[in-house]
């Protein structure tokens, strides 16, 4: 099932959901499926709410065991069209399925732009999918910050695979896909997305790489590519070498040898204990994040948040320098050590 | 001149320039034109050195000057060919004139791609400018933090003029961008670049657009397209409405209109005391840069280091969720307030 307010239809209802702040009862409905709650509590991690804290506590326990797979790839490379055979994929192997679909657009236009949505309404009355489009409207921590807290809700909601599909490829959507378990780039022939996967940095997050539009000219050129800057790349001798799997998604061809390879990643991260490293990790980036976010609201409060300014002034008009600035201000805050 | 290491040669010399450390010398250096010590002191901000605040502290009585101007675009638009034909039309004013060409590429290969960079070699003899490439390898606060500091040197050398040069249209690209006086944003026919900008939330940044190509196909759809996009903005009585030009820079075509542009933005920032207060946000987002990267060097060295990953891996296991593990984290590093 879909949400209200995305796919679906029924922005607001009768039971007050909408608004609900009750996180324990959300909670306790988002585990018995109910979509709406899901879709609430979604809602809330979106815009950064304050019951955060409380909403993260009360889904601790049922978190940390689904798989998490991320997508990213250029505008127009294919990723609604493979996500949505995924999710066909996983439901046809009798997993519930989350899908996120994040996209960073402007913090100040505040909404994602919904076009690709559409072709997932092949799911739209699966019950056993949720998917969601996110935007960075608000979250002070951005996307980084977010996204995790959506998947825990989709955990909590009992979702055994989540999908996180990123739109574009730059940093932010590079850190965000680099959040699974198991990182997919989707490349297409002909758009310089080889080049442009080494500079975002996405060589090193990419677990598989699918060549989509495979049966399009430069394909094979793309495909060369890719495997060409695989060989390239620097790897210890017990780390793992990015598969590089060619697709058609529109026609659901190759589907298969994305969901072997993500199993086969899945497989070697089981065996070199890195899943549990990776989670790990993961979890230090998400403390540290909401740390961060937690110093920030404190170093703007400084002196009633006066301070800032008024060093900001000094640095503009060469009085005294950022650094000499910053340290005063942490002085502030973090007065020890 | 070029910078040894970059398009110049003469990676070292005689004189220990490049290993040097000694700030107060390479600052006179800088001062005096030197391009060795101009390109020691962006590779030490660069590499987000120990030194980085004395620098500042040096560079500090003589920033705050410059007309920065950002200029941003996907791969492909003719960044490079409109950065060269700007520098040619200031310098053509008798202005010296500073460029950063900032990518954003991995953290871990860490190197920007200079490919784009030999269209550059037009300027390579003429000692009234400077060219820098710079990628965000090493810094911790990322390139939000190493540019404004690489733009002081620029500024302390003498430059009247700083171009801010960004690959991609990413979130991280539109940061950078953004911290400029007058923020470019280049646009080509058929890319669909229209669509991308307001994704990536450029119309807000976007002071000046420049439709590049303007001789292909499709370039009065895109003009319309943007166009389209200002009128539907939202912005009040007093702001600045984003100018859009048409250039085809690869014949130098239009560069009198984009230069005339900038001008006329210049001169309402000054009309509307916009161009201080856009410094002292830029100081001010600066100074927060730099001290949360302190804060985050305490978060992290919290129990000699051994807090973060004890608690991650509580937070993995579902025993604890993120947001009390940060309070924890915080707490020991900011007891107060």
């Amino acid at each position: 099932m879909t949400f209200p307010g995305t796919a679906g239809g029924a922005a607001s209802n009768g039971s007050g959901i909408r608004r609900s702040r009750d996180v324990p009862g959300l909670v306790a409905r988002a585990r018995e499926g109910d979509p709406r709650a899901v879709a609430r509590l979604v809602s809330l991690v979106e815009d950064g709410d304050d019951s955060l804290p409380e909403i993260a506590a009360a889904l601790a326990p049922y978190t940390g065991q689904a798989q998490l797979i991320g997508l990213t790839g250029s505008p127009g490379v294919g990723k609604s069209t493979l996500t949505n055979e995924l999710v066909r994929a996983y439901r046809g192997q009798g997993l519930r399925v989350g899908v996120l679909a994040v996209d960073p657009s402007s913090p100040f236009t505040g909404g994602a732009i919904l076009g690709d949505r559409v072709r997932m309404q092949d799911h739209a009355i699966d019950p056993g999918v949720y998917i969601r489009s996110m935007s960075s409207r608000g979250h002070l921590g951005g996307l980084s910050a977010a996204t995790p807290q959506a998947v825990r809700v989709l955990e909590g909601a009992g979702c055994e695979v989540v999908l996180v599909e990123t739109v574009g490829v730059g940093q932010a959507e590079v850190e965000v896909a680099s959040l699974a378990d198991t990182t997919l780039v989707m490349l297409a022939p002909g758009m310089g997305d080889a080049i442009q996967a080494v500079k975002a940095g996405i060589l090193e997050v990419a677990d598989v790489f699918v060549v989509n539009k495979a049966d399009r000219d430069g394909a094979d050129a793309t495909y060369r590519d890719i495997q060409g800057m695989i060989a390239l790349g620097e790897r210890g001798p017990g780390e793992w070498r990015p598969q590089v799997v060619r697709a058609v998604a529109s026609q659901a061809t190759g589907v298969d040898d994305v969901v072997a390879a993500i199993a086969k990643h899945r497989a070697w991260l089981t065996e070199h204990d890195e899943l549990q490293a990776r989670r790990v990790r993961r979890a230090a980036a998400e403390v540290e994040n909401i740390a961060l976010g937690t110093l920030r609201a404190k170093l703007g409060s400084v002196r009633h948040g006066d301070a800032l300014p008024a060093l900001a002034a000094e640095v503009a008009a060469g009085r005294t320098d950022p650094y000499a600035a910053a340290a005063q201000l942490v002085a502030a805050v973090a007065p020890s050590a």
